[in-house]
């Protein structure tokens, strides 16, 4: 079987630790499997590199172009040293860059999109023999340019590959053991999950957990690659993440996300006439700026109320952009705050259970947390509350959805479908 | 006009260096000149590269490959950096990398040589107003694996764009102020050299004067590319490296050059009959020991004294070889010693004027040096000497040759003319 694995920058850390990669890859090899490499730059080496260019510049934003050639570096140095590894504990291996494999993208720099993948190189490699060690995080646009996918990319670099290349899997190797209902951090009763869907995966990497980059996720849910992951570090099959399928739709609640990167903006007795919304939030796309949850409230006398979040360190700029923009409206009022949070649950099975959302509600009220904004999709439901009660709402909704239980989560599952 | 200008590591050593440097390309620009600026490693850089790649394979030789591809990001970084400094500065600046220069070089890892460069794109960025930081040091062979050029290879990258893009000067900014009559570290008297012709500094190069890379030297004969050595910290106009004229020619020798890097085998009472000393060199040459002087004595009884030298590291390699390749001869007697070096004289006058090696002799010969070896050429005598009188033979052949002199070295020369 053709096998993509990645190893993430805490992986290849140090000599040491690219050695022990090297052993796990010769590993895979010895089991008969064709095997692609993809690894990140040795950790703490890109905020190095970043580190030298925002040196060089000063405090404005230095050329992306310029830092996407100084920060791939870093992918580089790696995949030379695991292929010398990889030759050093006696097996065949082959480096190659972003531009030798023509992963090719957009051109925006600093967060590139994959375009497409020429898997002939790869491929001549494999049949030599040799373990294909790529290069993560990089490519290069139609003009040549070296381009970086944006933090995690190297995530999105793998299944990419493994999606091009047809691969029968896809193995994220990092410091966790796999993905968690929540964050072990704030809730010893996290637990690791066996499977979880695509969808589910593409929600929690979406609302806050940081196990996967969200477009390796969408690539891997497109292409249906089935993506494990799991520590470089144990020996624990880890998380499978792949196609919803009948059991994970008995479980109402897969995993509960949180993210206290938002900022509240309230804009009061908005005129309720068409168009007022695109007024207000057409500036800030045009800034930059990533608007969240969107929520307006029944209209009262030709009025409304028109609240939304925003990443925590925008909250400055777009309320200047925004209190521009509401001025030829009359509005005066623009309440901002900037010390909430989201809190969110998500499963497939929301889909075919009533009764999700007021269990949350409830849960919540229970523990006196006030409810600021809501939000549902069809697998997911988030709440804005106060940053203050974020721990004690994760812990009181895990419990709440019988994630705390011991046994497996689709043991649990049957036990309530 | 349009020039190359190329600066060492020492020069981009840091990120005040390299603002420094950013500076010296604008003052180039702001003086009506099109620039292309050729980068090394930041200093050290490059020896931290190729310590993690030791880490990784330990004692034995790393894959050439895989190490060219870790190393050749010490340059990626630098023009990087550099690019943005220029903008920080308020320039325009795009940085360049081999394989998007198209410097495609021959497929020997770690000491390719360039085959072609592709001046485009060059061109393109020059037409946009832009400064093309191009890295040196790296190319791409011609199925784009990165290759690197050995030590120096950035001088050689600067002369050979010089020369692509028929540049009207090429200045290499290093950390001495020009070449020197040489080296002042052993001798105070030394003086840097207003002018030297490609000749002479070609054998100054190849006779262990550490300026520019040999290569580059080539590179600019061949071309003829006027060639700048200039330190990045002052404003001394440097040294013209360049054709020979007349008043070159007048002056006996323009520099005295030494190595310790060698090494001597002495091969006694060697049949002379015809191919023998190919029987001994080839399997040498093809071990990659790269033989520099060779001796072989007047015959006296079928028999004859074949001594050459070696670097000092391959000693006890070449020693091995030759023992066995000089068996079947039935020659029983190599000699070793590694405690010699190498001290010669460079001038292109030595054309036109007799009498030049009998001085050097006397000279050595009057402060008690045995001579052990002789080599000649047209512009060139070179003795091996025991290592221990290396200063003193300097100092003594500086002083003889009249390059202690303080004034300029035409004025010299016209003196004795």
């Amino acid at each position: 079987m053709l096998i993509v694995q990645k190893y993430g920058g805490t992986s290849v850390g140090d000599v040491d630790r690219i050695r022990s990669v090297a052993r796990r890859c010769l590993e895979a090899r010895a089991a008969g499997h064709d095997l692609v490499v993809v690894v990140s730059a040795m950790a703490g080496e890109t905020n190095r590199l970043l580190g030298l260019t925002r040196q060089v510049f000063g405090a404005s934003a230095p050329s992306e172009r310029e830092q996407d050639v100084v920060v791939a570096t870093g992918e580089q140095v790696s995949v030379g040293l695991l292929a010398l590894a990889i030759q050093a504990a006696g097996g065949k291996a082959v480096s190659l860059l972003g531009h030798q494999v023509k992963i090719v993208t957009d051109g925006t720099f600093s967060r590139a999109r994959i375009k497409s993948i020429d898997g002939g190189r790869i491929f001549a490699a494999l049949g030599r023999g040799e373990i294909a060690v790529v290069a993560g995080f990089q490519g290069t646009d139609e003009h040549g340019n070296v381009t970086t996918l944006g933090r995690g990319g190297s995530d999105t670099t793998a299944v990419a590959l493994a999606a091009a290349l047809g691969a029968g899997a896809c193995e994220i190797y990092t410091d966790v053991d796999g993905v968690y209902t929540t964050d072990p951090a704030i809730c010893p009763a996290a637990r690791k999950l066996d499977r979880v869907s695509y969808e589910e995966m593409l929600e929690l990497s979406s609302l806050g957990a940081k196990v996967l980059q969200i477009r390796s996720v969408e690539f891997a849910m497109k292409y249906r690659v089935p993506l494990w992951v799991r520590s470089s570090f144990g020996r624990d099959p880890g998380t499978l993440v792949c196609e919803e399928d009948e059991a994970m739709e008995d479980v109402l609640v897969s995993g509960i996300a949180h993210d206290r990167n938002e900022a509240k903006i309230a804009i009061r007795r908005v005129p309720d006439v068409p168009g007022v919304a695109a007024k207000i939030l057409t500036p800030l796309a045009e800034a930059d700026v990533v608007v969240d949850m969107i929520v307006q409230n029944v209209s009262q006398d030709g009025h409304t109320d028109l609240t939304f979040t925003v990443g925590r360190s925008d909250l400055e700029k777009a309320t200047a952009i925004v209190k521009e923009a509401v001025e030829p409206l009359g509005v005066r009022k623009v309440d901002t705050d900037d010390e909430v949070a989201k809190v969110s649950i998500v499963g497939v099975g929301m889909r075919n259970h009533s009764g999700v959302a007021s269990k949350m509600f409830q849960t919540l009220a229970a523990e006196g947390i006030n409810v600021l904004m809501i939000s549902t999709s069809e697998i997911k439901i988030s709440c804005v509350i106060h940053e203050k009660y974020v721990e004690l709402a994760v812990r009181a909704l895990h419990a709440a959805f019988g994630l705390d239980a011991p046994a497996p989560v689709l043991a649990v599952a049957a036990g309530r479908g």
